[in-house]
């Protein structure tokens, strides 16, 4: 079996995704899903499974359908959320409820995550060679995860309203949100590829320990990244109120005088943006947080880089995993 | 195994979907979701499954969690279809959009979802003495069907923009929104039951029957019906500018110059509801529209029962199901 770099899964797996046919009607459903899959991103969890998969010896041309079906659920979750966040664009085209509208935008939402359901149990039944236990564990680690997004995503929103998130809190959030569906996709496709148990485990552990890291990343990015390379404006959390690692952490170490004059900035909607945002990032520097965030972040990689290390697993299989995660992670400080 | 009546089931369902054990937190997504299965209802679908499953021999304990599952993602397909219609009440209790708020009716909606096909596939894994070939096709035609409801649902979307609507599109779109679900459990509980392909395809078939007399009847009773003994205020498709039945046929019996009329009429949103009730339902009876529904309705009925008599099967556990499906015929005329 060849084994393949994630640029070559990258693109073996858009154009797989590309070939996906999707029923004419009703065609208010299938479009905004054709529309939701096709607007591009890094393909972060399909290209994770894929690895995994051919690190066990697997098939990565058999494992394409359940990484479709994972990337189908992901971007669900994108839809809804921008729909529940009212973003206005996604990699720079309009979201489907901006597109269309938000009947539109939880409709198709809602089929989706239907169709990557029955995908990948599809996918799962159809590959051969795939043992029965390694089947079921599959499709139920994929049941378990999907839930635990949800419960994701409401504690982010619950976070909107509170002030006094612990940093605890805060890792139990990101850890359902973003770190299961990246640690599924890892266990799922060596459990496909043929790993046992412990392995499987391991992978999973691995992929909590990166998604933490890449979450962390984003978080510092966010504010003090450069916007061309990443893609976004920077700023957008500050003005959004959201509980990132630096907010959380600013507040942490503020005195309590300080924490009042923050909530009061944070809660200020006619403040200038980018007056509101220069003031939070000069807050951030004088207290020490990108530091203590770009600590944090590398101390997951490091871990992250012990878990890999520890699999017992092709060597190849598992740089071509490490050379995946070293290329998203950004310089920073 | 003894065989219980459809009110004997209906209780022991309700008294095991209260028992369902829920995490306490995220209490924003657990408690609408507790609260949107516990308003209520007539427990259709799980009692047809769970009927089903005893005419062949099946446990009806054993098959518990796949009708609570199913019931679960039916109550799912109601949030959200309230949210997409703005409806404000379900079951004279305030709807989950309407007692929190959007957010909360789409994400705890979601969960749901994820929730329905977690506890279905569980359930479908735990039940002893299923034959593993019977588990597969009844999960796979869950996965089917779910995705066919949302089709359903966006085709009574479409049909709010059109006029031209006809009734071969409407018999489509209420096989995919109601019958395809009614249908569904009838199969399962047949398959769970231990009904070989060939049973479980003929109940299907009777459900799909039932599904289309079910709605035919909601369509009618929405107009011709008691407030009273019907629980909903009287015409509220006609207040909506639903495509029902009523309406099609309506207009596919008038003139060019009366279609002219209904259409101004539909789309007044400043008239009196109650006049434009009025002159709605004027307009059907001049035009013989109840008859042509109820015979429609009774010929549906007529074909469900020589299905159901075509089975082969446990003559007391088909009477049960007879019981159960004339137990939900109002008179009509």
């Amino acid at each position: 079996m060849p084994l393949y770099t994630h640029d070559q899964l990258f693109q073996q797996f858009n154009k797989a995704l590309d070939a996906v046919y999707y029923p004419a009607n009703p065609a208010e459903l299938y479009e905004p899903i054709n529309y939701a899959l096709s607007v591009g991103g890094k393909r972060l969890r399909p290209v994770f499974m894929l690895l995994a998969c051919q690190a066990f010896g697997g098939d990565v041309e058999r494992t394409m359908a359940a990484a479709i079906a994972l990337e189908t659920f992901h971007n669900y979750t994108l839809l809804h959320d921008d729909l529940m966040d009212n973003a206005d664009v996604r990699r720079g085209k309009p979201t489907v409820h901006k597109r269309w509208d938000a009947n539109v935008a939880i409709l198709s939402g809602d089929a989706m995550l239907e169709l990557a359901y029955g995908r990948m149990y599809q996918a799962l039944s159809q590959a051969d060679g795939i043992a029965e236990t390694a089947r079921q564990s599959a499709f139920r680690l994929f049941l378990e995860t999907t839930l635990q997004v949800s419960e994701g995503q409401q504690y982010d929103m619950n976070f909107e309203h509170r002030l006094d998130v612990t940093l605890n809190e805060y890792f139990e959030m990101i850890r359902l949100k973003t770190g299961v569906l990246i640690a599924c996709a890892l266990e799922m496709g060596a459990l496909v590829g043929g790993a046992t148990r412990e392995q499987a485990d391991k992978l999973y552990q691995y992929g909590l320990q990166i998604g933490r890291a890449f979450q962390l990343q984003d978080d510092y990015l966010d504010v003090f990244g450069d916007a061309k390379v990443f893609g976004k404006s920077i700023g957008g959390d500050i003005h959004e109120g959201k509980k990132t690692y630096l907010l959380i952490s600013a507040l942490s170490r503020s005195s309590a005088e300080q924490r009042l004059e923050i909530a009061d900035r944070l809660t200020d909607h006619d403040a200038d943006p980018q007056a509101k945002i220069d003031w939070f990032t000069q807050l951030y520097k004088s207290l020490g947080v990108p530091e203590a965030c770009a600590q944090e972040m590398l101390s997951c990689y490091y871990e992250a880089d012990k878990l890999l290390a520890s699999v017992k697993m092709d060597d190849t299989g598992r740089q071509l995993i490490k050379d995946f995660a070293d290329s998203l992670v950004h310089r920073v400080l």
